[in-house]
């Protein structure tokens, strides 16, 4: 059966998702179960995970038995401040060694600040850590990243939270093309034909949470995303035919428009 | 539960798929199995439904009591020949009044001839058939179509066999806006994200043949096809997030680039 | 030197623009020289050029001395009304017989209707005028006025006053290779790049208004759309490189991503 | 007069050109003199300007007083290597400060080393030279750049040499919007279109030489690119009109499709 492997574990589920901006509780678990994740990425600063005994803790419905609990370090702008972090993350979760890194450069863009990720992604990997990195779209960081270590490269579709798609499908495609680890896309995915344009591409899965968590009906759209990523590993998997013109044209698109 | 309906039978797959280009009959039956379609197109021209009493006929395989037989008149490129291709058809099929009306102007593009087809619609409705019509991508001829009684109305993506996928979305999008009838992509249809499109443009279901015939494994092709429809359908439903340049952003994009 | 021609007459400038929504009969005339445009279509509907002889006349600033005036049939929406405007116009002009027939479908989305265009433009050919014809994108359709005698066949880039750009570059690109008689999309067209591409397809030439008049700086627009005009032909005439993934790839895009 | 500063040095021309890939000298010359380039860039480790006495010198035909020379670092895929080849540049030039720095991640995909190119690019700066820098479309590593002390940053539009034209416009657009040196688009245009593209969205000029040197035509490419360039600029300044559904919309796209 078709699956894919982050730090040993295999995974059936090619749909990562985050817990944040539902309007309750009950959204978060009812559209998490909806997407048929087995990984769960939290964003350690925002979330209480144990941090705070005396508040709602998420891992009681999204429970670590069932789930594979990713902490992330969304909100971090520096290496080091990554890394103290997934540290944190660690000890809350008994050695938890799996996290996603994120070092972002600023608040307006979210976009990666990528001399501060390959930073943090060094000094985690020497800690011991798996490290699942965010990063952007450009091949060869992609490739420097594997080459520290990361245990899987997920580039960018489009800035976080903006629902544009894959914005460059020729770089993610490159990237697919020169790894040995596991590549999903992070970010920028908006409906369910954008994450099926990136399995399409060849990556093993894809990360999301605003698409989800900001459709208008979250728990529909965690399903819609489910049944793309599926959709669009098949066809991957399938070998679409080529593009023509028409029919009749005896051979694919040369490249002159489009 | 979610369901579509044409000349008063309801739906529940919006996956339509014709029988040409595949290996055997074995591959045909297989292939259209996996893409759960209770629809399937036959071009009367080319497929022996019993006109051929002693060759091997595409009922035994595709059955009428199983799957609602859609008789298309492909090959057909003047309203006169449409139309008894239809008559051929209803014959054949013991009175069956369900067709798929194709008038195309030739064979090199395969793209359909507007005013034939105008023709054409016509004179089947008013002999009696429930006429689903393959068009351009024009939202008014679209309405033309419907207006003239045709029970759906089917849009072009991209040219027969081209794999293109949506070329121009805003027409789709049109067209489904002023419909009181089923509207259904019909060619143009590459892989499983170009039917997600299609399906989160609003439409009612997609028709394909090449994309899952010339695929590299038409069987998985059809599977990827089947959850792609699903995906879009889901999506649409769930409504999408809207596209922002930044998550930060107040609002959606305002068209100056794209 | 590069020219066209149409009704035997030869133009250098491949823009065509109109005259509507401008602030002021001065920004009018200082845009259209701007543009460099040698043909000027007028809506004999909504303007005045002698049918109110005590209002401003728009041919005291339009000479038809400088300019080829093209009377338009917008704001017509049967082959009756688009028929009489052209009469009319020929009174107006002195039996001037180039004319641009435009029947609409309706108000709101200004598309062409397709059936009262043909029928229209049947009944202009008989009556001896040239007849320069706005219609959609379908190529089969551009070949039909083509073969009922229209001088000129122009094809929405996209509707009218959306500034959208090229929507189906495949579609142009198809009436181009079939036609005889020169190809000039009308309308959709944005901004400077838009123009380019039209051109790059290998049209003959450019009809816009909207985006010059509705620019910030009309003038200033004008100039930047004579310029990319000129830029799309040139590029057009001296044959592009082809599309590749990279410098080091031996053959151009392969049609399966894009 | 509408220019811009390089350096404290003021060009009229947007259009930067290379020297690469022309069939003889002469093609060479005539296509840069058609392109009205002020800059003209040099691959020091191709060409000879003077290393090798005894061989035709390029700054023969593209004159020093004519036109400002800017060296560049091709087949440099170290900082070390680029920092070298820019101070024989520099003693080859009689103590010319403007070089172009690209260190290259690798022969096939000829992408930027982005770690090498920040550690180059600071070397340069503090070594007095005025460093004009090739990029990925990062807008974040575009303002390290920047803050550098790089004089111009150049993200490319897509890998040189592939003529793909901009793949990420809301990336280019980011790193204008965050700009306070000139920005150039450098690599991946392909044809007249694409460099109005990459104007439009406000860059301030555009470097290339496969889209003229590989054109059919180099030499009426060339010329097409000077004025879509000039289009693109002016259409800039001239402010476009929004991008609408259809004339009588009241508001511009809303970002649900596109």
């Amino acid at each position: 059966e078709d699956s894919f492997t982050i730090a040993g574990k295999h995974y059936k589920s090619r749909l990562l998702v985050g817990t944040g901006k539902y309007k309750d509780m009950q959204e978060t678990q009812l559209a998490i179960e909806a997407s048929g994740a087995e990984i769960v990425t939290v964003a350690i600063r925002r979330t209480n995970i144990g941090q705070n005994p005396n508040e709602a803790n998420l891992l009681d419905i999204i429970s670590p038995d069932k789930y594979t609990i990713l902490p992330n370090t969304a909100g971090c702008f520096t290496a080091d401040d990554a890394v103290r972090t997934c540290r944190l993350a660690r000890e809350l979760l008994n050695g938890h060694k799996l996290v996603k890194l994120e070092v972002l450069a600023d608040q307006k863009t979210l976009l990666p600040e990528i001399v501060e990720t390959l930073a943090a992604a060094a000094l985690l990997v020497k800690d011991g850590f798996d490290v699942m990195v965010y990063t952007n779209d450009d091949p060869i960081i992609a490739k420097r990243l594997e080459e520290l270590g990361c245990v899987a490269v997920m580039p960018l579709a489009a800035p976080i939270g903006s629902g544009l798609g894959v914005q460059n499908p020729y770089n993610i495609l490159t990237i697919v093309e020169n790894a040995k680890v596991p590549i999903l896309v992070d970010a920028g995915v908006g409906t369910a034909s954008d994450a099926a344009v990136a399995m399409e591409l060849g990556c093993d899965g894809v990360l999301m949470n605003t698409a989800i968590a900001a459709a208008r009906n979250p728990v529909l759209m965690a399903s819609a995303m489910k049944k793309g990523i599926q959709a669009g590993r098949e066809a991957f998997l399938a070998g679409r035919m080529p593009r023509k013109r028409f029919a009749s044209a005896s051979s694919p698109l040369d490249g002159l428009i489009g």
